[in-house]
């Protein structure tokens, strides 16, 4: 069978339907949140962030200080010894939360105005979850090559760059033409940050039905954004059998129609040479995971293997309904909401990235970085995993530092960080 | 006489060697102030800068209302009614403090890492003095059209434009450019900052000996970025006979060898068609204005009508020591340091200034916008002016207030706020 989508918002989308960017972090509509819509826009009037001072700026020594004739020693040191920007600026603690506002959330391309609420949030939660300084950034351009000029150009002003809400396939091209071109990390979040939670709920998903990661045989439907960074990030982990689908099958090297993202993810993924269609793929399959916007029929969970794990990201429906999942056998099933257990959200993993990579002077952020938040996200789940918990509360306290440790550490292990 | 410069950041200036940017807020190191270098490293350590919460973001119920689901029904109000962005984000009180790092206070072009201690002083006086947010953003470029593009990439993030330390003529075509692609305020303050401060105290020194300002007749040395905004200001205002003077001479209709800007000054001012030198200007003039960075012999202040007023705002060294002018019988003496009287300091204007455009969402900042604020700076010297008080101190309680009110007064005279 082929995926459907019935979301209106795809209705317009190019040919490559299925690959609208999720943000796993999109809850549904259909939960019954504990505040009105007036409350939301009340919290939201006159936007969420303010730029505070470090220091009391009161009088005219403090003028002095901290402006002239004071500022004038400070600059004159980071001419002469440009390293030490990064300790008299705030650049080195600062993420830029750059979006053009063409993949927002579920709501697609509404535009930078629109998306600066989203990027706010993501600034919001920079602070609350990292203790990160952050300012969001929108784009009156969707051109890639003024993306990559303006960003490169206001780059100096930054510590690193969270890419967000850029819809793909023009993401991929943004973001590794930016990692080329500049020496701080960047990281599109709605790729990575959601690959690196989907690898730390997998591995917790395992050990529940007892079996070992890397001998899983893994379905990801959906070749977007989300689901070539799951892929890659996979591949780094370790997973063997990997079997990708998008709107019109089953990636293989057989295939004449694929971009060159998808073609090089063909080279590396189905060993089996898998062909054919969704339903083709999940047969025996161990693991689903649906990062494409679609539907898929739950009866399908029954041809899947023993204990199959489902992880249904779509936004704000399932590619699966969650029950009928566990009706139809499913061991383990997560999904974007945050009123079904295990929520795959990214929050659990991009403020301890940043802070790590930070922390580090870090000049890129690598897989095998990404590959150790996910494990120190899979390792902060309290206890023993189970089938309702296989990743941990957001607030787990000290969550950011342990994952910002573990990336630190894979940062200087490769080379990357002092 | 010519002007002479000999402080050594200027000979490597092309041949306008004059017009080097002046920063009337850089005092001189002759000071002595009471702190140490290492008091201000101290001061700077981190950045001057962090981005807090306007709300609490500490359990599911805020991350939920904060972020999603809750921050979609925000976007997707703005996407239906682009007005409420105004409303429901920060960018409508946020000005960008936007540098090339070319113009650095005294010291040149230090690219924008080392400017941006200076821009992070900036945003910390927005916010001050002010209560609005502010972001430095420092450039990796310094060609025109790809700052233009760049900050027209980036506007729809903020409410207002401050350039900052952009070296002339290049500040010229990358401000009007930008007033002229955004529909937000943009304003150079190395320019028009200075202007407006001058125009205030050169309103008060006329009281103090006497005169009606439209009278006086006027002499600006230095045909940079501070100059042109002085002498435009000052012909906005009703200031008749105005000579302005650069390193070749005086600026006149029969000159051949100016640039645009020059040459449209050359055609609305000089009256009286003086030509030569400084000397030949200055003689008999009642007021001096020195924003060139370079010397004047101080007895050429004897060549002057009665009573004269000497504003010589180059720093670290003045253009004629303020001592020495008094005692070639100056009546007014104004300077950009902070240890004599009557320091013309951006201060006093650029925070209120910005407060009221974004009160009154103007589009720009006009020159009746501009006057406005001059006027209110004027009024806030307590009493009555004196030789030795022409600008009011800038910590005086609710200076901002007033200059804004009066700012938002002019823009809705002139219809360009609300």
């Amino acid at each position: 069978m082929t995926m459907t989508t019935d979301s209106p918002a795809q209705l317009d989308l190019p040919p490559a339907a299925d690959e609208v960017l999720l943000d796993a972090t999109v809850a549904a509509p259909a939960q019954a949140p504990d505040f009105t819509a007036d409350d939301v826009l009340a919290a939201h009037r006159g936007g969420k962030l303010s730029v505070a001072l470090r220091a009391p700026l009161v009088d005219r020594r403090d003028l002095s200080m901290l402006y002239t004739p004071g500022v004038a020693d400070v600059s004159r040191l980071i001419a002469a010894e440009p390293a030490a920007a990064r300790d008299y600026t705030w650049a080195s603690r600062l993420v830029a939360v750059i979006s053009d506002g063409t993949a927002v959330l579920g709501l697609g391309d509404i535009g930078p105005k629109a998306s600066l609420p989203v990027m706010e949030g993501k600034s919001a939660l920079m602070r609350s979850f990292a203790g990160l300084d952050s300012v969001p950034i929108v784009l009156n351009t969707t051109d890639p090559d003024e993306i990559v000029a303006a960003v490169t150009a206001i780059a100096p002003s930054f510590g690193a760059i969270n890419l967000e809400d850029i819809s793909a396939p023009r993401c991929f091209e943004v973001e590794s033409r930016l990692i080329e071109a500049l020496d701080i990390p960047v990281m599109h979040d709605d790729q990575h940050g959601t690959a690196v939670v989907v690898l730390a709920a997998l591995m917790n998903a395992a050990s529940v039905i007892q079996r070992v990661m890397i001998d899983l045989r893994v379905v990801i439907a959906g070749v977007g954004a989300a689901g070539v960074a799951c892929a890659n990030i996979l591949l780094a982990a370790g997973v063997r059998d990997l079997v990708l689908v998008d709107s019109k099958g089953v990636l293989s090297t057989e295939r004449t129609d694929l971009h060159p993202i998808k073609q090089a993810l063909a080279d590396r993924t189905n060993p089996r040479g898998v062909t054919g269609e969704l339903s083709d793929a999940v047969a025996g399959a161990d693991v689903f995971i649906g990062v494409s916007g679609g539907r898929m029929d739950p009866a399908l969970v029954g041809a899947m293997g023993k204990q199959p794990i489902v992880f249904a990201l779509a936004n704000p429906t399932p590619e699966i309904d969650p029950v009928a999942a566990l009706l139809h056998g499913a061991a383990v099933v997560a999904t974007g909401r945050s009123d079904f257990p295990n929520q795959i959200n990214n929050v659990l993993a991009f403020p301890g990235i940043f802070l790590g990579a930070l922390d580090g002077g870090a000049r890129r952020i690598t897989e095998g970085m990404k590959v150790a938040a996910a494990g120190a996200i899979c390792a902060a789940v309290p206890g023993r995993a189970a089938a309702d918990r296989i990743v941990p509360d957001p607030f787990t306290p000290g969550l950011a530092r342990m994952v910002a440790d573990a990336v630190l550490a894979a940062a200087r292990a490769e080379g990357v960080a002092e």
